[in-house]
């Protein structure tokens, strides 16, 4: 096989698997090739991200070393992106009777949520994290694709107990903007004790919902290390969740709306 | 920019986008290469991925003409994947009173979820899907990795009625194994008239929540040209369903579930 399309075939691999660690070894033996080929081909592979500005491919050295995608977007790719996705929030139409705004459409679209993903994962990716976890409905889209990036597993948390989860674990929480009490619930299998958690939400105002998490993963005798959600109302200054990561923050004033890129 | 790197940038921003059709002019414009040298690097990611058996890109030719990954999984690494997760599957614990299943974890684990919605649309490919509709909760991450790989939006069902949902059109269905009465809502403008619908769901036992869906589609005036599962319990004999499409096929007998990969 050619190099050129030795290169594509290592591509493949690790876009497929972004994450994952891939040894030499296995591109060595899959494509019949040598390792100082592959390693070769590698330098290449590195050079046109690089060159690019399109990603990062790392090498893992030491004994579970090998080569690997990490997420990432350059500022400029962020920029356009996040602007894009403001002004399309930003419609008349997306306006909901009680100041809620129309965004499901956007976590909805593969493509959108993906480079979403891709940016939270980037913020994250050095934090070791063993779990994403999101609560339904809205932000699993989101919480999937972080997950996806950062090559763990997703878990969801649920409003309502399901006979098909089995046993659970439940915490009541207070919802920080109506002040209702409700109960969130989440599978007792789904995470192991002792790991890092990172909290993914598509929507930020009170923060009693996330605030609801934290505390279902110390139930869990787990350790959340960080909080990222897709919009922050900022209009809310009462939260009570401090330390967060919000990919875009929204104003309200009356019956306008105004969104713009904050994670950057 | 060497050929090697030509082909491994070309590739990424079709992995980036399957479903999407790039022009010749748009790699030539941002690789800074001729239109004759894109199309030979074209021809050899072509042969690397019909060499490797690794997927389809596509040449669409006319005026909105282009190239494209197409969905596609050979036989071998289906068999080898739906293998691996029917086994998984079959384990004791996962055995939850009542005959029901945990697999929440093998869809909420991006690798899998991504090679199972791949599989689906591979299947759906040709039928110029408009849409892909799922329902929450567990569904979601299926709905989207398919959504993805046909390229188009996925529209979520709900069983509550949310606000932050504007206008919603609902319907009553019969669960098809309890026989209880349910509503479930769409956004109104989620989906537009005279479309072509994909149903993903991650379940099927009486498919009573499968017509629920199918009847939400007529009331948005379009047509649902498909239906696809992860898991057909083929134990329940009485659908209100008949032609549909499932991954794995489960039989289950006394405290004794058996899975087999169905959709091959």
């Amino acid at each position: 096989m050619k190099r050129n399309m030795r290169v594509g075939a290592i591509l493949k691999t690790l876009m497929d698997y972004p994450g994952e660690i891939f040894t030499l070894n296995y591109f060595s033996e899959r494509l019949k090739a040598a390792k100082s080929s592959i390693s070769e081909d590698i330098v290449i592979l590195k050079s046109l991200f690089r060159e690019l500005n399109i990603g990062s491919i790392e090498t893992i050295t030491g004994a579970s070393g090998g080569v690997m995608v990490k997420p990432y977007k350059s500022d400029e790719d962020k920029r356009r992106l996040l602007e894009k996705i403001s002004e399309m929030l930003m419609g008349k139409e997306r306006l909901i009777p009680g100041g809620f705004l129309y965004y499901a459409d956007i976590l909805y679209q593969a493509h959108y949520v993906k480079d979403l993903g891709e940016i939270i994962a980037q913020r994250f990716v050095d934090e070791r994290i063993d779990y994403v976890m999101t609560i339904e409905t809205k932000g699993i889209t989101l919480g999937l694709m972080t997950a996806n990036y950062l090559n763990v597993p997703l878990v969801v948390a649920r409003k309502d107990n399901r006979i098909s989860e089995g046993a659970t674990i439940s915490i009541n929480y207070v919802s920080g903007s109506t002040g209702n009490l409700s109960t969130m619930y989440c599978a007792k299998r789904s995470i192991k004790r002792g790991k890092r958690v990172l909290i993914v939400d598509d929507f930020l105002r009170g923060g009693g919902t996330v605030r609801g998490m934290m505390d279902l993963v110390s139930e869990f005798e787990s350790e959340v290390v960080g909080v990222a959600v897709f919009i922050d109302n900022r209009s809310q200054k009462r939260k009570m969740v401090q330390d967060y990561y919000a990919v875009l923050a929204m104003d309200v004033a009356g019956d306008q709306i105004h969104l713009e890129p904050q994670g950057l």
